[in-house]
Order: structure tokens, then sequence, then C-alpha cells
């Protein structure tokens, strides 16, 4: 068989079950390979910025990495931006990335590029296979370096000539090393610090924001009143009625602090010290007050869930139930839809098990509140700031979990970054309904203006900032892409799109001018 | 005054007259000193890759470089398929990044990337600016280094604080070298060799495919019998009834390779040997075949134009008159619309001067054949092979050359790749027709699938390689960003939309299905 073949074959031997392609020439036999692999998923991209960031909603949801199927450099290069974010996410991702036999590069066809440079930036793991007998064990090297806890970018990088050559052989999976445990020592100081009662503030990242990690820690939240935290950027957060209160830390810098100021202690479980995005003129970029001091129960190497386990046991909260919030329906208010009415329509409506993805940024900043008392769901949101995830993060969600509704909150002006993967949907037939909060410019943008001291911006500066002109109609938009898409204006109509887009199990937009 | 305004200051002052940008928070004191420099017209792209493709279209008409205004590395990262493109361009481009105060990189804030990492690749100069007073200085310093003829792209990378601290100072412009003569030897032995008579090719790049160069090597072609020729890829091609006839080297290489067996010697003025786009299993990558003598009038970085006009005057040919073709009007064929038919309806409407952007891929065979008489144009394609280019490039050419026609042909999957470009299209009024040629599928890859021997793709393979499902309506997509737009079935309603298009002075667009 030939390198192409092997590589394939070995990735849907090891569970392999998800391709996000935009494949070219180089790709050719990796294409044709897929061709005898029904037990991978292969799913087009017109963008490769689509591609990797269905990835990271893939490995969001199912835990386990996608492959990403992308053409040389530029094909890579156009898929780095939500490799940043997947990368800030902590997913695990294979990047099969095409390249040209080593004899054709010395030719320096118009093609060529420095593959390695570009992909090194975002990728823990990355090589270059040198031969067909080779690629498909690069690949489950590369398969095992994604897979490391909580998850890895890793890039494997196929000539062709190593693709169509003879000489394959299936390899195996590789063994992956479990995360480590956090320090006996860490636990005991934490329990301690629980048991002063004094104000503390628990910010978990990674398995204690899902699953039993977040039960547990709603147990040691119950047990001994400490508040929890996710931080901004949310790879992955259960939420709503029945489950742990979990409050999401503010972006903005002042308010961060502002929150962290009421608490004595910040208990670290899983995150960083939480700093600003950006920085401003004589600011601060760490966000944590002098008067708050910072413990680290768990790394963002170590296994969160069982860190609190083990604190939770040693607190005895084990028997204890966790937190949970009460049931809210906000109901529908009558009349204009704006940022907050828009939110508790989607509180009311919100079904069980929905993936949120949310990329609503400035219009969206009443969701959460609106959405706490929900029927259980997922959030995620973008966690590398850079804009225009939010409509392929849903594309790799609704393919790691068919059998759930994706809600995608996405502004206007991030979406217009990775609209393509609107075709996607309607494409694969992906249970999404895609919200478009349109408020016709980069209102964040102008915010910050202000927050940098440059004061208001001028005609010409402001001319960078808005993008009402023209006005973006995502109805024709969605359509021109074979997405079922309408316009609404008052809570009522929204209220109803909104039902008739989950009721549809297909995709659907609904653009909301704000 | 700032950094920020001491850079836009001094670029404004050096003759910068356009920027391209896609800014965010860290850029937003260079956006605010731009409020003040009214010379300079800063054009919004919703996406980086409409941002550098368009750098690349104004700097291939205007001769000089534009800025690029691009938000930290994801920013970049969005543009850098296009800036590969634009580096096999040969163009001149200053890319202005933001990047983070050095005081806030050091807590790894989600947004931080590895900016030098991402830009060096694709840099022929890249610094990043250390202080206020340094950045103007730098920001000449890379504008002196994109223009080093023929063009390169450099990037400045620019610390927020070195934008907003005070100190910055107007800095001049600095000595641009210029691109240096051929050899006298190069020039004599090119000189000997036409003399023989024998069938010579002369492989064009550069300026000696439009202006003066051109017609030089009109002269030398109309004197000596040699054959002109351009690379597939083509930055900038003057052609058209009056005009010498410059035939494009074919892509396939197997056409290549036979075209060159009809000449004895192939002179290479300001073009590197011609090399396939791709490999293919068991065939040579150089397409010159051995019983052609490959001999070097000009390298890409001596001056073309200059190296013809020695050669001109060494063989004596400065009084003939350049070759020029007969005007031919193909005419508008009655029926259906076919690959070739609307090639004929192009070739005979073209107006006079427009700039035509071809990345038709396999829809567009027929399109130089078919203008090799029309009325003179400017021919310019996808120069790195990253395809996605046509329209971003076309807004680029617009904006360089206000009073000339712009027509813009892009095949479907090309065109979903930066289709953001249409906004901008509408928001800046540009004169471009756009016309997609939509076969609803990768047809290029079926072709290399065969090329490469791999045979016929299966359903699993095809459906990576056809778009047609959902079809994309571009007609809906050219609305929802405020083109008018429409469908047209047969050659008399393309003939006449194209009228429409050329005669409205603004944009439009076309699609056409194949």
């Amino acid at each position: 068989m030939n390198g192409a073949e092997s590589l394939v074959q070995s990735l849907a031997a090891a569970g392999m079950e998800a391709c996000f392609a935009n494949p070219g020439t180089s790709e050719m036999h990796i294409v044709e390979a897929l061709e005898r692999a029904p037990s991978i998923r292969c799913v087009l991209g017109l963008f490769e910025g689509v591609v990797t960031a269905a990835a990271d909603g893939y490995a969001r949801m199912a835990g386990k990495p996608a492959a990403t199927l992308l053409h040389l450099g530029p094909g890579l290069a156009n898929g780095i931006a939500n490799l940043h974010n997947a990368h800030r996410a902590r997913v695990p991702i294979l990047n099969i990335v095409g390249q040209h036999p080593t004899h054709h590069l010395r030719y320096d066809a118009p093609l060529t590029s420095d593959i390695e440079a570009l992909a090194r930036p975002h990728s823990q793991w990355m090589k270059t296979s040198t031969s067909a007998v080779q690629l498909a064990r690069d690949g489950m090297e590369g398969l095992a370096a994604a897979s490391i806890p909580p998850g890895q970018i890793a890039t494997l990088i196929a000539p062709a000539d190593a693709a169509w050559s003879e000489g394959g052989e299936i390899a195996r999976p590789q063994l992956v090393p479990c995360a480590p445990l956090a320090s006996v020592e860490a636990i005991e100081q934490v329990a301690s610090i629980l048991r002063t009662g004094l104000p503390a503030a628990i910010l978990l990242s990674g398995n204690a924001l899902f699953g039993q990690g977040l039960r547990t820690a709603g147990r040691i939240a119950s047990f001994t009143n400490a508040k929890l935290f996710a931080p901004y950027p949310i790879t992955r957060l259960e939420r709503g009625a029945g489950l742990p209160r979990v409050d999401r830390m503010p972006y903005n810098p002042e308010q961060a602090t502002s929150t962290l100021k009421n608490f004595r202690y910040l208990i670290l479980a899983g995150s960083r010290v939480p700093v600003s995005y950006f920085s401003y003129p004589g600011k601060s970029s760490i966000q944590v007050p002098e008067t708050c001091e910072v413990h680290v129960l768990a790394s963002e190497q170590q296994d969160c869930a069982a860190a609190l386990e083990a604190l939770s046991i040693t607190l005895s909260t084990d028997k204890v139930p966790p937190s949970a919030e009460p049931a809210i329906e906000p109901g529908v208010p009558p009349g204009e839809l704006t940022t907050v009415t828009l939110a508790k329509v989607i509180g009311t409506l919100l079904p069980e098990n929905t993936i949120v993805i949310d990329e609503s940024m400035t219009s969206g900043r009443s969701l959460m509140p609106e959405t706490i008392g929900s029927r259980p769901h997922d959030f995620l949101t973008n966690t590398g700031g850079s804009i225009g995830i939010a409509m392929p993060l849903a594309v790799g969600t609704a393919v790691a979990c068919p059998q759930r509704p994706v809600l995608c909150l996405s502004a206007d002006g991030s979406g217009m970054y990775t609209l393509q993967a609107l075709w996607t949907m309607a494409r694969e037939g992906l249970n999404i309904t895609t919200v478009i909060l349109a408020n016709n410019q980069y209102a964040v943008l102008k915010r910050e203006f202000g927050g940098l001291g440059v004061g208001t911006p001028g005609p010409r500066a402001a001319s960078l900032l808005e993008i009402g002109r023209p006005s973006i109609d995502w109805v024709s938009l969605a359509k021109g892409m074979g997405v079922p898409a309408m316009r609404t204006t008052s809570n009522e109509e929204f209220a109803q799109a909104l039902k008739r887009g989950f009721d549809s199990g297909g995709p659907s937009l609904i653009e909301i001018q704000l």
C-alpha cells in the first residue's frame, strides 16, 4: 500500500472519526485513501479558517482530535488564526498538511513556502515525514502528541512522494500519558485555605468546567462558600438549571479586578493568573488586586477534575450535594429586540442539551445572566481573541454531537471572517441555529478607542470601525450558501424563528439588527 | 507627537497614498493618526486576505507600495496566503502589524503569538520597532526595503506603546537603489544567439511585460522572429490590438515542454527557468526540454526593460516598429454560454484600458486566445497559486487606477476564499465588474487527480472536490454585500450584463453557471 493509504487506515484504526478538509493537488493521494475509510467523516470547508475552527469545536465536544487536511503553506496559513484560538483552548488537533516531494522543493515552484516555519508557532508537535514507510508512524506519533492532556496541536507535513510511494505500513496507536496529578501539598494547602472560611474564588478551567469535575467543584463550593469562576475565554462550560453556578470573569480589566477585590484568596484550578487581553497606558496587565492571594491547586497540564476530587475528599465534602442553580425562565418580553430582550428570549427557549457558541461580542453581554437558569447546556466561546470562530466552531460541535442542537451566536463583524462555514452547515445538514447580532460596527474597537484614551474617532478613523456602509444583508448571505434565513425585529418574531430553527433539526440563520 | 502620528505623517510625506486595513485594539493609535493624513486613502477589508491581496493589486498597477494595517499575529496570519502570492508577484508592500507593548508580552495574554515567526517566511524585510522615536524611522526603512526593485514585502511590527508614547519624530524617506543592470556579456551573448536566426523564445517578466519594456521586446521580436512569452503566473501584462503578442506559458507541464520543443534557445528576461507547479510521479519538474538551450539576459532583480533596450541597440532594432497584434472582434455568438463563448463575449466588449484580473481557473482557458486582439488592456493573474485572490486583487487595482474599468474573472471555488472583497467594492464604489465562472467543483483538482495517476475519484473523495451541493448562489452573496448582481445563461444576456457593468462605473457581479 502507499503511504497515504497506511496513514489514513492507521488513523481510522486508532479511532479517528472526523477529517475537516480543504485539500489541493498535493493531498490528492490522501483524499483518494479516504475513499476507503468510511469510519472517518470527511467534511469539506470552502476556506481553511472554517476547517481549523471546526476541528477545534469537534475536539471541545468529542474530547478527542479530528484531523484537518490542508493544502501546502497557504492552506495552513489560512487556518492559522483559528489554530491560534484552538491552541488557547488547549484542544487536541492533528493537522495534515501536504508538501511538495523533496526533489521538487529545490525548484522553488510558485506554491513552495516554508511550511515548517508557518506551522511551528502554533504546533506543540510538528514533523515532516520522509518516506512512505514513515508516514503512518509519524501520523500515530502526531496523534499521540495531540492527545497529551489537555490537548495539543500536532502538525504532520506529508510530502506528496511519501503519500504516493509504495511501502506504507499500518502503524499502531502510541501510548498517551495521563494528565499528571496535582501535588498533595497543593491540595492540603488549598484545603486549609478553604477551611478558614475567608472569601475565596476558585478559577476553573479544562475538565473542571463540565462533567464530574464541575460537579465536584459544585460540592466544594456548596460546602465552603467559595465562589466558582471561569476565565473570560471558555473552552467548554456546562451550566444551567440544576448545575453549579460558575461566573465568567469580566473582559473589562477594571471590572475583573473589582470582582476579585471581594476575595481574600484566588485558587487556580487549571487556570492561569487572569491578565488583560490588551495593555492600556499606565495600567497593570494583571487583574488580581494585591489584597487577593493566589494559590495553585492544579496547573493547566494537571488533571483538574482529579485535583478537585482529592480536595473534596480532603475537605470531606464528597457526600455534600453540589450547588445547583434554580430553573429560571426569563420569559419573552413584548416589543422591540434589544441586547437584553434577545438574551431573555434565548434564556426562555434554549432546549435541554444545547451547545451554545458565543461570539456575540459587545451585543451578547446579557446572554450569560439571562441563561444561568436555563435548561442545562454547554457554553463555548472564542478562546484566543482572534475573531471569526463562531460559525465554524459550531460546525465542529455539530459533527461531534449529531444528537444535540447547536445555537451559534455571532456578531456581524466576527461572522464576516469565516462566513463560508454556512455552506458547510448546509452541505452536512447540521442542526445549527445561527443568530447574527448585527450592530453594524466593530463596537468593541470603539470602546477600546476610548479605553486607550484616544478619545472619540473622527470620521476617517470611524470609517475603519464601522461596517454598516453598505449594510450587510445576512439573510441573502445565508441564502447564497443554502441556509434558510430570516430577519426578525420583535421579540415574538425572534422567539418564533428560534423555535422553528431548533425544531427544524437542520441549519438556519436569524439576523437581528441592533 | 506620539509614535503613531510620526509614522503616519512620515509615510504620507513619502508619498504613500493607500492603506488597506483591518485593525484591532493594538492599532487604534495608528487609526487615530490616519485621521489627520487625508492624502492616504484608508480602505477597510472585512477579512485580512482581502487586505493583503488589495495591496498586491494596488502595487501591480501603481508601481509603488501601499500599506496594510493588520491586527497582531492572527490578523497577519489571515493575510499570509495572499502575501505568498504577492511575494511571488514581486510587488512592494509595507505591512504594519500591531503588537502588544513589551511589558504586556510576558503575561502571554490570549492574543499573544510569535508575530516575527509568522512574518518571516514572506517578508524580505522585517523589524519590530522598539520606541516611539524609532517608529517612523523604521517605517521609512521598511518603505525603502519594500521599494527595492522589482518589489519586496516589508513588515513593520509596531508595539502599541511605541505607537502611543510621545517622542515620535517625522523621518525622511530613505534612498532606494535602482535595479542593477544586466551585464554587457549577457547582452552580447543573447544578441549573438538571436543573430543566428535559430528559433528563440524570450520569456519576459517584470517591467518587460508592460510599458516601454514590452514595446522594446516587441521591436526585438519583430526584427529577429523570436517569440515572446510570459510565465504562466503573470504579475502584469499589457496586451491587445496594436501591442506585441506575448503568449502565456501553459500550466500543463507536457504542454509547456511541448511548446518549448519548438525552440533552440530560451532566453530569460527577468524570468526563472519554467518549472511545474506540482510534481508528478516519475516526471521532471523542469519544463525545458534538453534540446532547448537556456540563456539569461536579465535576472529577476535586474532591470529587464533596460536590458531589452540595450539588446535592442546592440541588434540595431531601435528603429524597427514593435510587433503589433491586429484588432480582432470575436463577436457575440448566439445561444448558450460556454467557456468558449463567454471568452468571445469578453473579447468583443472589453473597453480600452480595462484591467483584467483572471482567476477563472479551468473555465478561463479560452480567455487569452479570445482577447488577444481586443482593445488594449492589462492582464493580471494569480502569481503564487494560493487561490482566492481575484476579487481583492481587483479592489487594489481599482484603488490604484480609479479612471480605469476593472474586469474581475473568478472561478467559484477560488472566489469563496475571499468573497468579503465584494463588500469593499460596494463601500468604495469601485469600478469593478466581477464575473463568477461557476462550474460547481474544484475542477482543477479533478484533473490533477487524473494527472497524478490516482484515477477517478470515488464518491467520498469526489465530495471533497465538488462544491455544488448545495449550489452557491452568487447573486444572493453579492446582494448581501451591497453589490448589484445577476445570473446570465445566454451569450446575449451576458453581453448586456457586461455592458451594463462597464457602463455603471461602479461594482457589479455576473454569475455564469457552466
